[in-house]
Formats: C-alpha cells, structure tokens, sequence
C-alpha cells in the first residue's frame, strides 16, 4: 500500500518469530529480554481495553506533536490526505500492530470507528495508544482487533491539543522508546516492544522454560513448598522424573 | 419537590432533545459541539462503571469544598438535613443525571447506597462525579443506574477531607465547566457537557451524519481503502448509489 | 511454617472476628472505624481486578525499597532462598492475606504465577498490592485468589527499580499504615485495614446497624422519600412495625 | 468602595488581632490551631515569591471555573466591568489580603502588573494563588506587596483555561477551605488561613509559649541536649532561673 | 559551523524584530500572540533559573527520546561526535536560543559545565530545557547566560533514561509545540515561542500599546480607581492629557 | 551520644575521604559512580533551600510511616523521649547529615527550628529531607547549615500524615536508596548518596579527571571548538602542552 503515501514504510520480521513470540507471551517476553540486555521493554501506562486478546506483530508507528494554531488548525475531516494518523494506517499489513505516541493525552481520541474499521479491513490486529480513542461502544461491539490504551474519549484526534506529525519514525511511549519495525507483543500483563533484531534470540531463549514447571505448577497449587519445587530441587528431582515417566 | 429544600432546582430541556442526543451518543455530540464553538465539552476523569449504559439527562449540580473542622465537623449521619448531598437528590426528576464536583477526591465516597436508591427510586438515570461513590458492591448488584466515576471507596462521604457545599450552581468537574441544567450525555466513551440552549441546534447537526457512512464502514471492514470511502470519494458514489438501489 | 525462614511470623486474630468482618463489608467497617477514631482506614490505589471477590484475613506484609546496584544487583532466578518476597509467602497460612508496599510502582510484577500458585496453595486468598503482579493471564484463568493491585506488568519483581526489603513490619500503603496481623477486609470498593486490637469491638458496632434499613431501602427503591425513610423518620415507624409484623 | 460592585464584601476582624498574629508568624499560628481543632489550616501549593514578606490580615476571595465557550469568551480587556477578578480588588481596604482559587492552574495569569498596582494603591498587602500572576518582571522591581504562588506565566488570566466566577464566597485552594473574612498569616513557611472567629483565642494561645524557649535555643546552640533543654527539663529549671536573673 | 555537523541548520529571523521583541518581554508577547490566534504559546515547565535575565532569540532544537539499550547504550564520554546533544551546539551563532525537548525528565542533566562553556564561547544567550542541566554551582558562577529549566541534577545526560535523538526538527516541550527557528522570548515569567512568521506583525501590535499606560499605572499606585484609570476612562481623558503636557 | 537512645549508630566513614568528596562535588560524583555500578545515585526530590552550601558527611537516616490513630495519636510536644526524630538526633556528630524518608509529604514539617539549632549545636551540617521543615523564616536567619528541601511547611512534623518510625535504618527517598552511613555529597546541584565502601575508589577515580580540562574551558570560553577541545583532540594537544608551560 506504499503507493498511497509519502511516509516510509517498515520492514517485517519473520511470521514465524512473530507467531513464536504470541505463544510465549508479554511476561515471559519482558522477563527474558532483560537477561538480553533490554532493562525495560515495557510501554507502561496504556492497558488492555479488549481483555483476553493476545497479539504479537509488527509495529507500525505514528508521533503527534502538540498542536500551535499557525501549524495546524484544522477540523475533523478537513484535507483527510493531508491528516498523517490516516497515513499511518495506509502502511497496515495483516498482523501488523500500530503504536501511537499521544503524549499521554486524555483528550483526544486518536483513532475513531471509521479508521479502525479500516485498519481491521486491512488485516491490522493490534492498537497500542499511549493516550485514547473514541467510538469505543461500537468499536467493542463491531470490530476484533486488540486494544490497549490510556483510556477512551468522545472527542476526535485534533479537538484538543495533538495533531499526528509523523509515521514510522523512532517514537517514545511514557518512558519506552519503540522503533518502526519493532514486534509487539501484547496481553493482558501489558505490551511489550521486542526489538526486531532480538526476536530470534528471544524466542530461543524463552522455549528453554525448564519442562519441569507444569509438575512444579501442580504441586505448589497442591500446597507443595517453595523451596521444594520452585526452583526444582535436587530432593524433588526424582518425584518429577516419576511425574513425567507416569504421564507417558 | 422543590418543597423539601431551599436549594434552587434547575431548567429542564425539551424530552424529545434529550432522547435525540442520547442517540447520536457522546462521541458525535463531543466532536459536533466543537463545530458549535465548544472545544472540549468533555468531563475528564470519570470513566464508565457500569459498562453499556447509555444516559442522556438534564444535570443536577453539587459542589464540595475542603473540610474545615470549624465549619464542618460532622459524623455520617448527624444531622441529614444539613448535609445538601442530600438536598441535591431532593431535585431528583425521571432522566435526570447528577454532576458532582467532589475535587477529584478519592478518599470519600459521595453517595452510598441508601442515597443512590433514593435517587433510582425517584427515576434519576445517571451519577457523574469527579471522584468517588461507596458500597459499589450493593448498587452494582441491586440498582439499574448508569455511574461515570473515578473511582469507589469504603470510606463515606465526609470521611477525609471534602463535604458538600452547593447545588445547583455552576461546577468545575475537572477541566470542564457543568451548568445546572446541561444536557449530559454519558456512554462508554465518557461524559459529554451539552449546553442547553445548544441542544437543538446539535441535535440537527448530529442527524445530518451523511448516510453513505453506513455503506463505507461496510467497505473499510471488507478491506476497501480509506481514500475511497471515508470520506465517500467521487469515484466510489456510483458504488454507493447502486449499494442504495440494492438496499431498497 | 515459621522453621522455612528467619522473618518474623505475625499473630492472628480469631477466626469469628474475621469470619463476622468478612460478612460486614469493607464500606462498612471502613466508615464504623472512623466512629472507633480511625479516621482513614482505607488502602487508597490497588483497586479490585477480581471483581466480585470478598476476602478477610490477617495481614502478612513486605516492604520493598528501590534498587541499588551495591545492595542488590539480582536476576529474577538467582539466589532465591535469598529473595525476600518468599520469605512473605513461607509464612502462609489458610485465609491469609498479603500486603505489600512496593513504593506505588508500575514497573515491576511483586509476584508472578509460580509464587501466587504457592500462595493459593498454602491456602492464602488475597493479595493487596501497592504496584502490580505479572502473568495476570494465567493467574486469573488458573487461580482463584483475591486481587487488589494498582497494576499489572510483564515485568518481574527486580526488573527495574524495587527489590523486597523486610518481612512482617509496619509499612505504608500509599497513604495508610498497614501493621502485621492488621485484619484486611477487601471487596469491590477497596481495602480497609482494622486494627486486630478494635476487631471485636467493630464487629459489634457494624452489628448494630438499625433493622429498620431494610425496610427503608424497599421504600426508597419505590420512590420513597430520603426525609421519611433514612434515618427512619417517627411519621414513617408504625408504617415499619406494620411491615415487621407482615414479614413475620 | 462597596458601591463600585455587586459582589458582596467581608467583615474585616481586629486590626489588634491581625496585628498579633502578624507577629506570631505562620508556623506557631497553624501549629497552635491544631490545638485549637483545626488540623490543617495550612493553604499547600503557593510558596513565598516574595522571600522575607511577612503578611497578615482579611482575606478577600475570588473563584475561579473553567472556561467554557457558551460562558466566557473574552478577550484580555473586553468589557473590564463584567470581570469579576476587577470586582473582587475593588473591595480592597488597607491590609487586605487577596485568596484566589485558580484550580492550580500554571497556564493562566490571574492578575497581572496593573491590576496589582491598583490593589497596591488601594492598600492591599498580600495575593495568595493556587495558581500564577503575569507580569512577575515588573511587579518584583516596582511594587512592595507579598506574593504567595504557585507560579508565573506570561499569558494573561483568561488566556487559557480558566475564568472569575465568584467573588467573596467560600473558596477551596488546593486542599484547604478558605473562608471571606478569615484571617490570612504568611510568611516564607507559607500560607495559614486562620478563622476569623478563632483569632482572638490563638493569639492568645499563641503567646503563651514558655519565656524559657529564648534560654534553651541558646543552649542548644552551644551544644546542650534535648533532653534537658527542650522542652525544659527540671534539672535545668535551676540553670534557667540563674540565666534570667543575669540577663536582668 | 554548518560544515561540523550532518544536522539541519535554521533560518534565522531579521535581528531587528529580535531586538524588539526582547524589548516587549514575554508576557506582552504571550498576550499579543493570542489576539494573532495563538492560544498558549508559553512553554510550561521550565522556571527562570537566572532572575533577572531576559533573553531573545532564534530557537535551535534537540529531542530526546526514552533510551533502550540496543539503540544506546553509551557512557558519558564515548564516541562524542556520535551524540547529538553536541550536534546541536555546533550550530550556535550569537543570539540564539537552544530548546530541548527532554520529556520532562528530572534525572538527567542534558548539559554540563564544558558544553554551556563552548555555547556560550559561540554567543548563545539562553537555554531552555523541559528537564535539567547539571554542574549548576559552577555554570551559576561562571557563565553569563540565560536558563530556563525545570531543575538540576548532579547526573549527566544520558546517566538514567533519555538520550539525543534529533536536531533542529518540531519538538514538544511539555504542552507546547517549538519550531526550528522559532522566535524564543524568554524573562522571569517564563517562556514564549513566536512563530518566525508572525514576529514582524506581533512586534507592531505589541508597540501600540497605549501610551496613556504609563499615566494611568501611576495613578492606580496613588490609589486612584481602576474604572477611572485602566483601561483610561472618558472622565479621566483630560486629566491624562494634562499629565502628558506637564511632562512635556 | 549513643547512650541517650535505644537506635542504633551509624558507622562514619574516613574524615579525608568525606572531604575528598566534598571537593569534588556533587555531579562528578554522581557520573562517577555510574562507572562504577551505580546507576543512578541522585537523591530526587530535595533541592537546595540554602544556596552556594556544599556538604558532605555520614549518613543518619530517619524513617516515616503514615500515621494511624491507634499506633500514633500525640500532640507535637507531647512525651517528646518516645518521638523518634528527637531520637535520630541524638546521634548526631560533628559533619553529620540527617537524611530523611518523610514520603514525600509536602503538609508536615519534619524539623522546626529548637530541632535544627540541636542539630547545629551538636556539630551538624546538613539535612535532606523528601518532605518539608517548618520554622524556615527562623532558620535561615539564625542558622547555618545546609538544606535540601522538597519544600517548606508552617504544619509541624506530626500534624497531618506522618510520624517517625525507625532511625538509622535503610530509607528510600523518592526512588533511590539511602543506607545508614552512605556518604552523602550534596550542593546546589542536588544530592547524591556514596555508598561508604566505595568512598575510596570513588574518590580516587574523580581525582584522575584529566588535567586539560581548565585549559580546554578556557578556550571554550573564547570560542573554541567541541571537537577541538572537549575531549582534548590530538590536534590540540600541542597547544596545551603550550599552555601548560606558559603557566609554569
């Protein structure tokens, strides 16, 4: 869709890492990327709006400025190709997640029904918004793509202080910075920006989760001790190892 | 029963207006508003509690102000005929909607359950305060009432640091100004402040929404393009009149 | 449990007491203890994120403080039997609840799925924390304890920021101090912490609550008046005697 | 000057009283009416721009709402006489003290360079904002009053978000309750409102302090303990008594 | 100094409007600038840290963005000529003004003693930061330019969470938008940013000030009435047109 | 003193180290310790209340929790030997500083004026507090330590939220640990806290700051260049071997 706009598009990770990283989900991904050298990959402040979804892909990014009146000063659907939230969503591939820096606006609604309407058509799965949309009643009545926000709004994009200045350049989100191209990985725990060049390490490291943790599971949730079987001790190997042999 | 209080009632809007605007919902009337010269009619800060709800009504106004222990040094229920939370129900009509300004507290809740039976039981519809109510597991269980709010609490109404001072006077809830007799329109995107006297005129705004929408946001959703139909281009209208035809 | 670990166990107050408390509510024990000379008993920030849920119990509590790199400089795995935020857990016991200051940040999960699965099954049920939890997926899918968070992360514990201090001493949530052996009642309008030593005295003085507010609820729900029915009115009383003496 | 406004004016108390508490200072008057009753008569938020002013006397007050555009829509300097920040410094009397509830606003100068000379000139002593002043460059080098802000700003009162709506009413400044006609102590500590009511009581309150807090501050200047000298031990009582005959 | 750096240079405004701007100050300026529709041109945030300077000129800009370790991860010293904060400074002509947009972070100074040594070497005159510089004793003591900050720290400039991202682009400084090249007024009430475009329009507004001003300010410090002189009233119109023969 | 007090003492570091690091300051030590593990050692909150005041010394530390009724229920000067900050006094040596823990509160004053001249009487030099002192009018007057402040209060230090209740133990202040004993280096850049076993390499560490660096500001100051000389570039060098021998 690169032909429908002068803003840069972004370059995709493999499905496969992407599709591996959705499995392995945000804590295990945060958690993980620190030992990466990646001391805090979360996007604090936006939360799950559509609680259940899981939605890992990559992210698509758009930067609002504070608006001044001689830069900006328009209406809600004055000169839409000249309105850069809309060619943001022009780049959207399916899976592709969008992430927004709105400043932490509470004002503004940065997306409303007709734009995620369309960024759904196109395949879009994921909404990441460090700030609000608006038409939230019909879009979690109509529309299935995940969201994760500050919160919601009545009011459009531009009715208050922000306008969108720039698509898929490096953004900050409060106090994490995203790349165009990032894969986003986003649940119930909150979203995680997994640097692309990562992604494979990542998912190698998180599937070395020790085999043993559904048996430790089972027995803390019987009243085993912590100490026992969280981390496996030595003293407990052996009751694992009957475990795992009786479960074929 | 305006007879039960010295406090002022307020100035109720034509039904019919009320139930238009409660149709065209918070969004179109927040964006609208601003055509109409009113930037941001938002009531920031209180959010949804009782998600779907749907509520359009005149405002009831009460104002809080900081306790001071020589003007205000009272227990929860001493002497209830001073305390003008309660006069502010007094007002209470079919549709109506009260607006607190409870100072963005969140240590006191302004209504608990008795008061808010009161106010279900005289057809009030909606509860709008920039802070917090008690006893939200009983009212969520037993009421049918719409509450926009920033939060609930245990604590009751005069327990820290705010008691209720005015009704019916012009409130700051937030950011935003509430006049006693405001058309408030609150659903899960927020709270909306209509200016009575602009009621009509967003009423016929809101209803010209042009009704190709309907025809693109079926497009966008099948992965039509945004420069096609939102807005509806010239080259898409011969689609649009024959998607009409077809329609009956 | 006490032989697992150096920290100091707590005392617990009688089973009625919390059993008699649980019924009581958190709005109401919250707004009795301020007749007791509490006058803010209220845990201000964590909020209900399992809505519905009931809980009351006596207060095991852990102090976090912020990260330095010459006092703690550990990964999530390492050196676990050092790692105070188990040491809490060890002291488990059936119907605890954990409270914990971890300084009101976001950044960082107190606790993660292995370590609420140990608590579930040293039968604990609630968990107050002034910050977030991770794996909240899992744990709300899987577990079946009480929650009361201001957040939750895909980060762990030490990932950024905090790391667990002290086991079963006084500590501050946001602007309420929380002793050990404090019996928490939490539900969905927050948490209340009652001092173990006024338990038995609330709980008598939450007991008293006049007989005549049922009827008078029923009354206001009809459209009642606030003047006649709350407090009960003398006007209103035979109207109430008649109503006892119809419900046998 | 009464008759230059609509707006009501105050009851100015004792100059005898003002006087003293003037001398008594901010800390031991707030300490004092703890005693008193009052546990925090403390106005938070506005701090001394005018480092070593000491002021004392009648509060004027002065409310502010948020601007909305069907309310208030006016430039800087039209229709002087509708702004209501005019009427209330047309009730100043020599002494006088100006309370302005701004709702912490940091965007709009509540008063700037002129109508400050004119309170001046009229004999007004002190200004107290929840909020900002303009044209601070001008005030600081050309006129001598006191000023307790939040800030400065170079836009002009109405520029932003807020407008005066009240004047001589009960305002709230920040958490504190501030009453026409109490009687406002500032000094570098800050900003007590006293009542007006209270200020014969604290006065005298206040000068009670023991006549051996010159004696013991002395030696603890020296080097002497807290134990002994403060609060007076009995074992330095001798000490003290020797200490007052020298100095005669 | 183009040659030093890859960044973008501004285009710098006629030194005379400049020099009259400076003269006009920042809060005619701020005012003015609404009337030409600039609603808040201020820049929030940043206080005076030099009183008693005032400072006008073209805006050189520098972003930060939230650092992640991947993308940076340097020291203090390191590759210098790869850190944009320097970059910015390479552009420095006498006269200008370097604004940064530092998120509003307080724990890490974007500029230390060497390079406010080299900016004002180069005749820069004023620094404006939505954040903090350090080795504030020294630059207090040594140096003779303008800052406008929201504090100091002793850490430098990458040491916590942001580092320099781009040079001489649109930024944000808290709620408001700067332009490369934007004309910064700066005294101690804070902060304006003029549009390059409009500086030749607001200088001429700004000079009609009324001349009648300078009467009628001393009239109001010798206690005259507001009505009478502010704005300068019909019935005073002789007196002032004697006051002005009298001067001469 | 110890024998006054049932709290413990701290452990204060070698004399010639703390005022190594007087010497050196606040900022180079806080970029310093970075290089040695410590990310960020910055004490945010407190700034200087005492301007051009450099201190260094051991750390006391001084512990608040937020008061509840039955644990702390006392007037200000009452049973004053069971009040805890009389108790971290106690201890106080020639050079030390008091650090405190008061939650940030900005409504009670930690100290008044009999506590500071105590703490100057017995030798000493510095208070930190994340939180407020009352009596500053008094202090700065008659007093002459230093004071890193986050603001001032006439409340006294048990008047609203808060009371003492450890000494000498581990404190957050905002978000950074301050242990007993730390080396606390502060001055008008703000304050920063030297764990005590890395005083000597600290100290060492700073003192090898290149010896060009008074030649490379000198030319910096003239209109040298960065890249020239900051760091000193190979180029240069001659020029400063120039210098130096000029110098002798």
């Amino acid at each position: 869709m690169a032909e429908d706009t002068h803003t840069p598009d972004i370059i995709r990770p493999p499905q496969e890492i992407v599709d591996g990283l959705r499995e392995v989900g945000a804590a295990t991904c945060g958690g993980e990327l620190k030992k990466l050298g990646i001391v805090d990959p979360t996007i604090g402040g936006p939360t799950a709006f559509t609680p259940g979804k899981v939605v890992a892909g990559p992210a698509l990014t758009l930067q609002f400025l504070p608006i001044r009146e001689d830069v900006y000063n328009q209406d809600e659907y004055s000169g839409p190709e000249r309105q850069l939230h809309r060619h943001a969503l022009y780049h959207t591939q399916p899976g592709d997640v969008i992430c927004v820096d709105a400043r932490g606006d509470m004002k503004s609604g940065v997306f409303g029904n007709m734009m995620l309407t369309f960024f759904q058509g196109r395949g879009g799965q994921g909404v990441i918004i460090d700030g609000c949309i608006r038409d939230f009643p019909i879009v979690k009545r109509d529309l299935d793509i995940g969201l994760w926000l500050k919160g919601v709004t009545p009011n459009f994009h531009t009715q208050t202080n922000i306008y969108p200045y720039a698509v898929n350049v490096p953004i900050g989100m409060n106090d994490t910075l995203v790349m165009p191209g990032d894969i986003i990985v986003a649940d119930d725990d909150g979203v995680v920006a997994v640097p692309a060049k990562l992604g494979a390490e990542l998912l190698d490291l998180a599937s070395q989760h020790a085999e043993w943790e559904e048996f430790s599971r089972q027995k803390l949730l019987e009243g085993g001790h912590l100490k026992r079987y969280y981390p496996l001790s030595d003293e407990a190997r052996p009751e694992y190892e009957e475990w795992k042999k009786q479960r074929g």
